[in-house]
């Protein structure tokens, strides 16, 4: 409902709306004020600092070098550090010219809904996933359009989606691997088809990789290996652990760089100097180290934690391969993942995600589980949980 | 003209042109590379460095706190400490839960223009103006409607041109105040008017703030003290000097505040940690004093530099009395002011930016100068114009 003592509101924000997860922390700080230990597994947050080498790299800075605005597009030695490590890593050569440093991949995303939709225009994407991916758009007035997706497509948009689901007002379709909330992939071939799908159309793809090199049993891989006419979203957040620094990049078509740019200036200036500062020292050995052995640590939670909600009662379809989340199916032991994930916080002080935020495809026997605690801390929710549904 | 190779481009964009400023300072960059020395009057940022308290207290941070995301709104404390500058500065009481602390003022206008436009909305706002301003409308899908604006009105909107430019889809009314690129001011009194005017029309006042505090001979103020439906947009880049760091903020009429904290969250998920614990330190007695002594440098340039500029035969119709910049006409040393700064830039190595950023009132006869250097420094591009001029 909205208040009467708005002169204004833009109808689009009818369709913004809050994220449940804000709730679910606020709810759990709550908790922790009056003293309770709330474990947290519903930020979409790794629990580890920002490597050493990365702060070190910022400190120094700040010690040398004046903090003004840099390009809109980013320092150009980060632009070519980045082109270097899809290089070194993925054995793809980028030019650096394609290669946008940004606000975060959030002002990556809004960018790319900003140059491609006209309003109505429709981008197709999976549902479940990433609450702000419909926003971007959203914000663009342009129109998401949310596929129902199930584990027998890993839950991931396939090829097969496009042609069915493509009309005449969709201009794109954006995938996401690893996706946030599911932690699947979607494979190369099946990410060739798509391309092939959305382009034979007359469409963009999207690919958001922010949680790249974030993969377990799986080596990470990179759209741009597929073609370059790609729109790909990457992040310093996940794998580098950079969240609060607020840094991500963007790599688009050459035909659209001059676009992006022209765009980045006005909405952004440009990306925050301290953390472009920071990110150079992101690629350095010493850093690759620190974020591989926490990669490692992260697929140990994994590894913990399925067969232990398994034997809970939860139902996990499909195994996720990577970022940090599990897409648990809990209707065998609750009838809404809802008031679940709110009885879980205040009766187990457990934090958890419910569907909700990830759309409208059966979100009420959904749970997004984060293992974005220690394998000890997991433990310890495993039991508390298992105490609940004991009762 | 579009390549080809574009599948999709948004309509918003044959709007969205670029900042003529940024392809003076790259002319200006590559002069520099060639071993000439070039003069930076163009660019809309403070040459001091940010001061040593901001620096210092990042550093504290970062070997202290982890940089986490933050609330989309802003860490309280900061959001409260810009509470009690309002109290302390300007004797205005302001919540902090009507304050949102925002990736630069750039975020700020964004998502004001998000949540006050529909397409094909109106925002009245003067000519010249600060282009940023007309794309935040443009990406929106709104329709900047700019009112040419001369020195009678100080370059200024008033409430005269709300009365005679209010049209059925006029949504909006957008004040700077110290103007960029004019530097100069609406008295209170106006701004009263302004906003008698736009809100009797069911409109909503935005008023840009981001060079408060920067103001030479007058004591400077804030739309808050008028009335409490106004959007203030303000920021740490210009009076702090932390333009890369990317920080501003918001102060929203109290209905609105969730309605902003809802997009933030999902267009920027969190304004940049590093940034906020440095900010903490802007409001500090030590950072006053320096940010304090910094102003006075200013005017002392602003003060060397109008009557140099008038002996040239620049007209200053109106004395700026804040931000940065003096808009000169340069109509009687020169037939066309974009023509005129490059050959400026060429022959004697000073940067300036011509009219045609600001928009289309006149833009040919003016030109921005921005004393963003030593008074040593811009004593000698006077000498250097003065030679270009005599030749």
């Amino acid at each position: 409902m909205k208040p009467e003592s708005f002169h204004r509101l833009a109808n689009r924000m009818a369709n913004i709306v809050p994220f449940e997860v804000m709730e679910i922390s606020s709810a759990a700080r709550k908790l922790e004020r009056e003293g309770h230990d709330v474990i947290h597994m519903e930020v979409g947050e790794p629990d580890f600092r920002t490597p050493q080498p990365i702060i070190d790299a910022a400190i120094a800075a700040l010690n040398s070098q004046p903090m003004y605005y840099s390009s809109a597009i980013g320092m150009r030695p980060l632009r070519e550090a980045i082109a270097d490590f899809y290089q070194s890593k993925y054995g793809v050569t980028v030019s650096p010219d394609r290669i946008l440093v940004t606000s975060g991949s959030s002002a990556a995303l809004l960018m790319t809904m900003g140059v491609l939709l006209n309003s109505g225009d429709e981008v197709l994407m999976a549902d479940p996933g990433y609450p702000c991916n419909r926003h971007y758009v959203h914000a663009m007035d342009g129109v998401p359009k949310s596929i129902p997706v199930g584990p027998e497509h890993a839950y991931q948009l396939a090829a097969s989606h496009i042609e069915a689901h493509w009309g005449p007002r969709s201009a794109a379709a954006l995938v996401a691997t690893p996706s946030n909330p599911t932690g699947t992939l979607v494979s190369d071939a099946e990410l060739r088809a798509i391309h092939k799908a959305v382009t034979a159309r007359g469409g963009a793809l999207i690919v958001d990789e922010i949680y790249q090199g974030l993969t377990y049993g799986v080596e990470p891989s990179t759209a741009l290996a597929i073609a370059d006419d790609i729109f790909v979203t990457s992040s310093f957040s996940k794998y580098f652990q950079m969240t609060g620094w607020r840094l991500g990049w963007a790599v688009v078509p050459a035909a659209y760089v001059r676009e992006f740019e022209t765009l980045a200036q006005h909405l952004f200036i440009s990306p925050s100097a301290p953390a472009q500062y920071a990110a150079l020292a992101a690629f350095d050995a010493r850093t690759i180290e620190i974020v591989e052995e926490r990669r490692r640590e992260f697929k140990a939670r994994r590894d913990y934690l399925m067969p232990a909600l398994r034997e809970l009662g939860f139902k996990i379809a499909v195994e996720p391969e990577g970022a940090f989340y599990i897409y648990a199916d809990c209707s065998a032991v609750a009838d809404d993942s809802f008031a679940f994930s709110q009885r879980l916080l205040q009766e187990a002080h457990v934090a958890l995600t419910p569907g909700r935020d990830f759309g409208t495809n059966h979100p009420e026997k959904h749970l997004r589980i984060a293992y974005t605690d220690t394998i000890g801390r997991l433990q310890e929710a495993v039991r508390r949980i298992a105490a609940v549904l004991s009762k």
